[in-house]
């Protein structure tokens, strides 16, 4: 962990009190690791919109039964195993699975990924939660 | 699969240019496809609104020299053992780890769970990803 | 942790002796520990041999261009879906995948699946490992 | 996939019933790959012996309440965070967890992870499952 430093904000009376209250019923203990937590998701959100370098998670949620569906996803992640940090799938019944797929790299193709695979048939739901390598984070 | 039924809807065709175009950039090659996914995202949103049984993925990002965190985001997982399917962790260098970790269960719980992970000091980014168990989805 | 009882046995030097050096050459610190180990790893045995209830992971390795291999392999895991607790896919390169899969359930389940898998064409490699639930172990 | 070549071999009419019990037995319906099988598990069991590259996957069972074991395996796994794939871990019960750990490296190195895991305290079984990165196999 890096050392901490002092950092003094002037803040306006109400945004503090809406802050604390925030902080309050959010359950951090800490008000500076809440803080920090806020810039951090900033930082994120500013790696995703720049093209950087990011970390994304995708969640499948298809229906295996669809023919050829398993073999063009695992074809399409394929393309990208420079990407593809790692796959955890989850068969939820005997029809349907859900899959995390952890993928690192520029946010513009973590995206098409994402794209590539919801529009196939028999995928119910793909989602997209943008995260980050870290290396700027702390 | 279900058999498919056919529904006919009445558009104004501006609204309809702008689908058209939205179609054609997603990538979607059939546009019925493209309708099911609307109302399936919808469906899904629903589901956490009304804090129905959903599916998440919460995606961690932490750095395991903070003393005792790795042992505290165990407990925590633990405690929820019911809930969690799995969780994948990958280390993606000597401080970061990145874990993705897929729950099953009320949409409030989840929302709890991710929220007592992201405030833990060490804890750089939380994102939590609302997917669904898909039984209303086919 | 259950509490800790002393038992003591009774051992011919040279057995010991042995056991001093693989303790030492193994880096237990602990030599209770690892002859509870011992034991532990003759329960697991057992519980494999009498077709109780056991944790199993299989390794594959596998050449996903194989036509239908992914397709074949998901719909024999989604036979299994109460067995199955997890799987883990690695992308090795833009031929091979590696796959981890947690099973739980009758020891002989669990080897006929993996025997399934390993007998599939482009299955390179298929290992089982026996592990346990671990109801006995403590 | 590669071409196929032919290959022949002489064998003697009672090693070859035998074979030919084995394969029906196992389920495999094709007489020369059961055979490819033999050759790759052979291949397999050299690159350990050679302590090539290899991949193995590591199965733990331990109690998480024992006190400091999640941080211990976690800084176990990152000193050799080039060398881990993934790992997936699932939550069997309040107390017991499962994980499986994939590996890439010399087979010594694996090795001597696994025995690292498996003499910490709280772990009540480690078993390591002897892979390839298959490289050799095709």
């Amino acid at each position: 962990m890096a050392d901490l430093e002092r950092l003094s904000i002037s803040i306006e009376q109400p945004l503090l009190d809406r802050l604390e209250v925030m902080i309050r019923e959010s359950g951090y203990t800490n008000r500076s690791e809440y803080i920090r937590d806020l810039i951090r998701n900033r930082i994120v959100k500013e790696e995703w919109e720049r093209n950087e370098e990011a970390l994304g998670t995708i969640t499948l949620l298809y229906d295996h039964h669809q023919r050829g569906l398993s073999d063009r996803l695992t074809d399409l992640q394929h393309d990208h195993h420079h990407a593809i940090l790692a796959t955890t799938h989850l068969h939820l019944d005997h029809h349907l699975c859900a899959e995390m797929i952890m993928v690192r790299g520029r946010a513009a193709m973590i995206r098409k990924l994402a794209d590539g695979m919801r529009k196939e048939k028999g995928v119910l739901h793909a989602e997209l939660s943008l995260s980050s390598t870290g290396k700027k984070l702390r």
